[in-house]
């Protein structure tokens, strides 16, 4: 049987705190040695809470800790790229929160950095490990519905973010579509050549003031001949509607939103069933520890990660050329923007 | 091909009506030649509406002229036995609308007649004819859920009738139960030996007072060892209920409610999903026009009708058998009342 | 009362003995008196099976007809433009089969004939007609989503038509799409003013040795802000897969496909529901004789019929404009081919 | 804040490492501190796996901890009597499996002990914390459906168990639909009068030679006029089959299966969905943790339990009134057996 990995977390924020839970009482596999966060209180706020041995400020104690064999990275984003470099400099298996990076030259020596090091990086594409998107995977892989022909993304969020985080999210492209662009390049097997997007500021005109959009609606050529659409609105009154469909030359398979209890009421006025679960937290737990089991597996057995390096990167290129799209309302080539 | 089938209808109230309009217009193997009511109105009314050639008062008319080969029975119930007996005398072939009669030796006088004329009676058991109970009883037979094991019927009208009706309906067993037992046999195609009912009053105190009750749920104990549950109420506000489930030991198949439309609207309050079609009229429009094409195609084929004379009496009996099992809080074997 | 409207109908075909079956039997407003096909034994078994009093070669004479209030135009597709001007020449309202022409300026000439001569055109699209997609415009409509923002309709035949069909059919955005942009008109209630299409050929390499495809993904947008996806197939083998949702500010509305039964079988390998009704004349039936009832009820009430001669123009431009996109691959404003 | 709770649990069979893995890794306001199991091994594996300081071979160990605040008791259900009086003794809450005993005797002297002590018992009725079940009984409980009429459960195991086990269960009713009872109890909120059951072997003689029956069907007659009913089946080819519905004056609820995914494949077979989660592990793993949360939370706030020592003895007379109901064919009211 394998060790015990023994994994040090680098900020404490909401997902910091949801991965330090599951490190911590979820995953035996996993012991988690060290919390680290700019804010000290809330690196220690977390250790507490989780029983975590060591809390501490500057995340380079972890990367210098010779106990620790991987790091988890859950700092904001603008600082991915180099907490990948250290921590590949000091020789430790990464778990990155996604994106690893908006620029695409700091993305490439982080990947460099890593091949050298000769260390796992896995980026946190969780919505892979989704009991349901995994099971759609399965049966298309498996050749359940023949050979895909068309892909469908429904992907909306139950509310916008806060204006001041939409202005330095990347835009709707590469902060919100970038999952279903993991997504739909992770259901098909093939890469997407061409992307061509249309959208507007249907939701809140502040967004439309921050220079972003907040719907969306976007089409996808694969290499395979696949055609994918996906939708996004950044509010979605109903809840998080996250749901695909498959359809190829043999059949289709579909999935549908996840609900907190199948209760449905009839009454004078209809027939009425739960609501979507609300957001992220609640649709995704399930796929949070999955994805961070399968991360302690592949350290434990030397197995490439389940979400690599350049899967971490494809999605931000894809955003780029999606971005184009809609600034130049003309159909964009991957080969464009990389 | 055979020849179309001249038919005259006695009676034009309501379902006298329905049935007119799909002689007249939807089953062209049928020629209505005549109506009749005991209010001349009512039947000139209908055939003017559905384009009958004759409309008269007197349903001897009918009974005695040559061209006509069948006849609907669509008057008050308390004729109907006497109407099959003269119908048997003179030759015709019946469609004779639920129940054939509430007095057991009335029936039996009903059918020796039938038997001894040789001609063809169909008792108006619609629901057999829905496609949805017709799917149930085809997969059940075709063994694809094994042997039966467990039936459950649900039946619950969306309103009562008026108190006046209620007081001369023969009780809940013989004038809604009764539609529930011949399903039950239909679809489990074995006879029930014993039954066990309860009920109670939960939806009118008037009902009481009529000295009926508006609530039951009755356990059905089959010859073959299926047991069966039917449960009814008077009022379900949400529309009329009609399901059933047969479970068994390869599986199980159900069947749930019609609805006008497929329409799902989810909003910020829930999903909501359209109410069920509101009553008979509308839910089982499909299985009157499959009765009655049935019932002129066994006289053009000469086969044996699909839902006999023996099939109008034995649902009378389980009434019986219930509403004793009910008065006497025990189980009552059918041959206690037959 | 209104008097019931006379109608002729030229063409015995498929659609044309559908209609007949409809205005023979399930329409009792109107009266057809003759049938004409150009071979004569076509129009003759038409009118023998529903009971037409006429049967005849020569569509003039329904032409001439003094009698004839309306004409119901079934016949190919070339001749719809020629048959609206005869039959506005001579003062009939007029039912056409869509398309009305693949000729803009065939279409056009049609059209100011009817305006010239003040008679009525309907033009059949009969989806408009669907319970379901009827109560979704009704619910977009009503406000019951709010703003409406995004727009998916599902548009997969069960099986490709032959392929001597294919090769004069106008191409996948003339033939089938063609009622998906009507659809997206009729839901959304606004104009689209730009298209992008993609598409390959995944089905069939003989529809593409045809010079045509058959899958496409489509996308609209609409003068009111709104953008929609269309997705197109040829082949579906689950059946016939007739889908739309529209999703706005309010919430979502969606409607499902009709199957002919609602059995569901849970058996060891699964749980197994219906296939959809299998193609457009099961699954559209109740949506022809609507059209075809409101298309007599618009004359006798001299309203406009619900579905004009610029609703039979709009969507012949949205083909071409959609077939210019997939040429050309790039978005194409309706303007460019109008 | 209140402290955490210090627990010893009894029997380390499948329930007990079940209960073990979540008051260790799932309810941080535990601390589990000991194991016993007659087979120290059993004890010593679940310590190991679980992290649980201590492992033991005699319970007595546990009861005279002064450290230990409560025990968990799931050792055989011959035991549960005398390890609920020792435990009372010891002055420690106790949570026990179900079932308490199958002797009533037995139970009122535990019960008494309990009373006697003034700990506090919650019994294993985990369904009740099953999110649908629960929501359920929220619904009925505000009002939503009206006053409620008709009761209906649906309750197949997917497999029978050993007929060993079989042998010394108590009976398919105090084994297997004891769990129904206390649901029927729970979601109505009323106490049964008076049971009917009727029921067969059907689905494997070697049940019927030891002494039981495999399927069931049972009738409850609740003090406020609601009529319940209830089926069972040892073996459900599909899967755990868990439904429930409450029908009343303003409508009904229900619940359906769940599922380990949402996955629903459309092929030329049919449209297929997934089957329900195998058997009660799967299906219940939620109501497992949040009984034994409940049971901690009780301890910390001096609450009462959610399932009382009353809550753990009905079931058990509703069992012996529905054996004597199969045994004498007959209604049987609680009192006589009680």
């Amino acid at each position: 049987m394998a060790s015990k990995v023994n994994v040090g977390l680098i900020g404490a924020g909401r997902i910091g705190r949801l991965h330090a839970e599951h490190l911590a009482f979820r995953i035996p596999q996993a012991n988690l040695l060290a919390v680290s966060d700019i804010i000290l209180e809330a690196a220690q706020k977390c250790a507490a809470e989780f029983g975590i041995p060591k809390a501490i400020q500057d995340h380079r104690e972890i990367m210098e800790d010779p106990n620790i064999e991987a790091v988890v990275i859950c700092s904001s984003t603008d600082t991915h790229a180099q907490m990948i470099e250290e921590a590949a400099a000091a020789g430790k298996h990464i778990f990155c929160e996604k994106p690893i990076d908006f620029d695409l030259g700091r993305i490439d020596r982080a990947l460099a950095a890593v091949e050298e090091a000769g260390v796992k990086l896995q980026v946190g594409f969780n919505r892979r490990f989704d009991p349901d998107f995994r099971r759609v995977r399965e049966l298309v892989a498996a050749g359940k519905i023949g050979e895909p022909h068309i892909l469908r993304i429904t992907s909306r969020d139950p509310a916008p973010p806060p204006i001041e985080y939409v202005k330095v999210s990347g835009g709707i492209f590469l902060d919100m579509t970038i999952h279903d662009f993991d997504m739909a390049r992770y259901l098909i097997g093939s890469e997407v050549e061409e992307i061509y997007a249309v959208g507007g500021v249907m939701v809140d005109p502040a967004i439309g003031e921050a220079g972003d959009i907040d719907t969306a609606v976007i089409t996808l050529c694969f290499e395979n001949g696949v055609i994918g659409t996906i939708d996004n609105s950044r509010r979605a009154v109903y809840g998080y509607d996250q749901r695909v469909e498959v359809f190829g030359s043999g059949g289709m398979v579909a999935v549908s939103n996840k609900t907190p209890d199948s209760a449905v009421v009839s009454d004078a006025e209809g027939v009425h069933g739960p609501l979507p679960l609300y957001f992220f937290i609640e649709r995704y737990v399930d796929s949070y520890i999955a994805e961070m089991e399968a991360f302690i597996e592949c350290i434990q057995q030397d197995r490439m990660p389940p979400v690599t390096g350049i899967d971490g990167r494809i999605p931000v290129v894809m955003g780029y050329a999606a971005r184009r799209s809609y600034e130049e309302n003309r159909p964009v080539r991957l080969g464009e923007v990389a």
